[in-house]
């Protein structure tokens, strides 16, 4: 791994700034054999695309993607496949005045001060636009694992935005692609679309937090110490933009439990395999999969541009007060979702190929 | 990184059993002519030692380090640094019905299933034992941040152990070293000093939240997307036995705010540097660092060996009750503080040499 | 490292196949404030070009490069760099025959046998074209070259064609680029001519060996063991297309000497520096260099695509026999030059930022 | 990979230092339940220690070697196996020259160069002694290709040594074990011995080719670009201490060769698989094995440590003339057969699990 680039096997280097000519993903070690096209990825990039709905930014990107090398005749070659975005629709001028302050909470003073110099034009590479080639990356992640692991599915949504949580008793996964928040809950994604309104017409923005959840993964995942199942994916959540923190399973919750409580029991299911009576651990431990759903849990910070002016400085160390004009998420966790499905994707295929090369894939048995 | 390495150019593969002849790490990538001995690196290992008081196993061991290559005449040389420490505490017996069965909440299960086979005496690679090769690691990374950032010094703390939380407004630095629990606050060290031996007593066990802030960090350390900092420290935090979530700043909570209240608004400092006036961030902007504080918290679990039956299944398949004798942690949080300011060390050393490496650690000037 | 990445810093994934819309580099690493445009490629990709003789391929491509990102008013960022080379002259009915038969001596059969299909347009991934994105990648090292360490350069030409080698004693650096072969010797660059005619005349193809020199190469790149600076080049150099044999300094013939006559001696210089009286060594003693010029040479098989027919069999698992019409070179020796260079260029940055992030560019003094 | 590792997914990390209290291999990523003990792995160790014959460093070192984690029971458990072999034959005192002045043709100075300082004792981590860790590891390598290829041998030989060559005419396999040179040519043997002895009676020592050929490796090992099989043999070749030269095949000869002599031509064989008539290429298109022998060669420059008076410089920059004492190999390459050996047994089962990794181990069929 390295400064652009993750995963072990299947290994995905993003590049690309907001405003400059395009942006994308370079994807290596994907198994040859796999069936993929530019609508396959289309589909879950048009998810992610902003614009849709009043609570994403009203930037108009089509966000097509090309597949420029790596497939032939529908399939992959497993060669290096290369996804490209053409960037369409770059208004530099609205960016202006983040040329010379640093919006405060925001990558422009840390770009500054490591490099020297930084495209400001929409944030650069700094931009949450370079999530979507994590999308489309993930799109052939998604097209892999439903080659090797027929029955695998991963579901993003929403737990929280601002103080609102989900009430668990209501979840109902079918509302998911209902309503413009990814949220499991009719009533909640009407109370949210209110309260989200009030944030984005009073000029601020609110932070949010995803649940990433794949059933069906197998057994066996994952290895010991930096190899392990839930630091990859604890890696990939905390690389995507604005979040701030990352949890398996009960996460932070798991202090306050006593160990009789957080003992996943095991029982023999009627299919001969382990039957679990409940998932504290998330479906992974000591670094390894369980075959239990694996859960992941991603807080997202409030969007840091914003209507209302906040202190900050300048290149040439001049006190100001900054307003961020523009078009910007008033949540830019909702447009995470997808990224957090597409970085489980990533990461599930990784350590299914790093499996299958250390052990064959081959299982201990029991009974 | 590999599954037993962590790092990018200060690489730490650690290796070992609980209960086979030595375990260490192998570290690579050490600046030449850093002072280290075997006293330096003693001095955490004792910090983190099992048996030291009746909350931590009593197991006794002298966990005794030597350093078997890498220094010559008491300096690194640049080449692999080899750490090793032999386990001289080995009671294989008390292990004997571990073998048959599963335990509840550890990676028994999952190692039987991912390699066929597992070394069962205490937990084999999965055991907590294992950190103690990451402290020993983490004294060489301390040694070397201190000939290169002086002034930076690392801080771990518990904050919460169970459902007691501190009191940030009774924080006491001083009190620390204090107590058994690395508890910044002496009125909470009383009460949870009770609280747990209520557990132990019980034959139960509890889980905890350890933060770990880092001072006089240079701004600028970190890259975009997979070579972020948070994303390295997340990586670096997860990875350790029993952890199940990890915080940057504001963590989980940073879902709850708002833009305007989440903006670290910056001012210029009386020493011409920019001065931020709150540290909502936790010292990470755009995966670099800001020069602030860095602050990471991660919770651990409960551990999974307690006195208390329960349900779980044997290699064979059979349904039983297991109780875990021997001698464990009631609270394997306390141990977890020593590691955690291990991997900070190690994630920030490894930075600090990754961004010389690209940029020659040369700042972009404000004002 | 991985499948289609080199480099530890500096890291280089070339993508792209022979006849898809378009190959490119994506450069990982590169230290920000470097001045690069793409002219400046182009410079060094228009050398590479072919269809600029009879001795190279006829195909007519201009082989524009564009820089998509990393580049910001004329300076890198420091964040991912891609070129992209649309392919403008893809005549895929040349190859229908190649869709069925294997060519001898070519990947046609092992891409099959490993991936159980191959886009066979051209050779697809296999093909010498994936050489133009190593040329791009090279110019931006030579750019960050040129700002880290002025005086540093980079020479490479031909030594041997077929049977016929060069004369060391009218070695004459200005004449390398006078001639289509890079061969340092007019002379040679004549009889090499009509030798090549010949053979091309005739259907038939031939091999070569180049020499890639660094001069200014600064004391004290690359480390033990595999980050040697030899390894990296060997590897980098037998990366190549058709590459079967690489050499340091004097090569496959060190084994001829004597300890006595292969110890390069040393004296002190008149500017107080080490003063090596020979270069057996190529530049490099225990993986590291000693500020000498880098040597290295690297013999290139002759085409596999040949007028002659050659027994094969077919996908099929039939025999037969094959002649491969299209444009190819008589000599892809002659192409490999330029990539030499840029393999050396990619590899000295390289160790160049690993050596600056380990040791921070201090060396050890003499005297 | 990185600076004292090799590998993708069998990874191996050498330690320690000639006359350090001990050294030795990390290695991970190893298949789970391979058998593996250490009496087979001295074995190997066995065939490569010095002081068997006057032809190599009459150091007397046991050179035993402990396994000290990664295995139970006798099988390996998939976590990080650490191979430590003692030094116990640590004569220190002389080495007292050479702490001063630099040894012509040697890492000395380039180590002083880089680190500012170096452990003089013997070499310390530029010494041969470094590759006992690596014919340990390759031990380890042995032992899971035995288990997933049957039938796949390697076999190493000194083909040249000096200005004498083996005539293959002659070439009898069963004399490779007979002999101190490993030469399979028992007429040879006898003269190379009288050319040795007179070299080393001179105070003065010689080169070598070393030869090691695989046979039954699998079609399909090996990837584009940068894990070509070839690339990672010529990087692990090229690692070895005073490797010049690597040959895939024909190697550098290749040059010499018409397209029309190269191609390796194809029939179909009895046993319904391509059959091919010659083998230039050494069992490598593309990068990718092609089932036939995977052949390799390497040139080893002469001992630099040497009784013969040479011109050199000491710490101080004082100009000297140095006799280097001690216990030296008149042809270090003799010690290089079986590490040659062991490189291309962790090469060959590092691809072999990659290739498992990301295809699945399926072949293209043919026919």
């Amino acid at each position: 791994m390295s400064l652009n680039t993750f995963g072990h096997l299947f290994r995905v280097t993003t590049w690309g700034e907001s405003h400059g000519p395009a942006l994308g993903a370079t994807v290596d070690g994907c198994p040859p054999g796999v069936a993929v096209d530019e609508a396959m990825l289309q589909h879950w990039l048009d998810r992610r695309k902003p614009g849709q709905n009043k609570y994403t930014t009203q930037r108009q990107e089509p966000d097509q993607v090309r597949i420029l090398s790596g497939a032939f005749g529908g399939l992959t070659t497993g060669t290096p496949i290369q996804l490209m975005i053409e960037n369409t629709d770059q208004r530099s001028k609205d960016y202006g005045e983040i040329a010379q302050a640093f919006r405060p909470g925001h990558a422009d003073i840390t770009y500054h001060q490591k490099y020297g110099l930084r495209d400001y034009r929409g944030g650069g590479r700094s931009s949450a636009r370079e999530t979507a080639a994590r999308v489309a990356a993930g799109g052939v992640a998604r097209a892999a694992l439903a080659a090797l692991v027929p029955g695998l599915s991963i579901t993003g949504y929403m737990v929280q935005i601002g103080p609102h949580r989900i009430d668990r008793a209501r979840f109902d996964a079918t509302q998911i692609d209902q309503n413009p928040f990814w949220v499991p809950d009719a009533q909640a994604a009407t109370e949210w679309a209110t309260y989200l309104d009030g944030v984005r017409k009073s000029g601020n923005s609110v932070g949010a937090v995803i649940e990433v959840v794949a059933s069906g993964v197998p057994a066996g995942l994952g290895a010991p110490v930096y190899g392990k199942l839930d630091t990859d994916l604890a890696a990939a959540m905390m690389s995507i933009n604005a979040v701030k923190g990352v949890e398996i399973g009960d996460g932070m919750a798991a202090a306050e439990l006593t160990g009789v409580d957080n003992a996943d029991e095991i029982r023999m299911g009627n299919d001969g395999k382990p039957l679990f009576l409940s998932n504290h651990a998330g479906g992974i431990l000591g670094g390894i999969s369980t075959g239990q759903d694996v859960v992941v849990r991603f807080a997202v910070k409030p969007t840091s541009s914003i209507l209302t002016p906040r202190r900050t400085i300048t290149v040439e160390g001049k006190e100001t007060d900054l307003i961020t004009k523009g078009r910007h998420d008033p949540c830019v966790g909702i447009r995470a979702v997808p990224v957090g499905e597409a970085m489980m994707a990533c990461v599930l295929l990784d350590h299914l190929l790093l499996d299958r090369g250390q052990t064959g894939g081959i299982r201990g048995q029991i009974g």
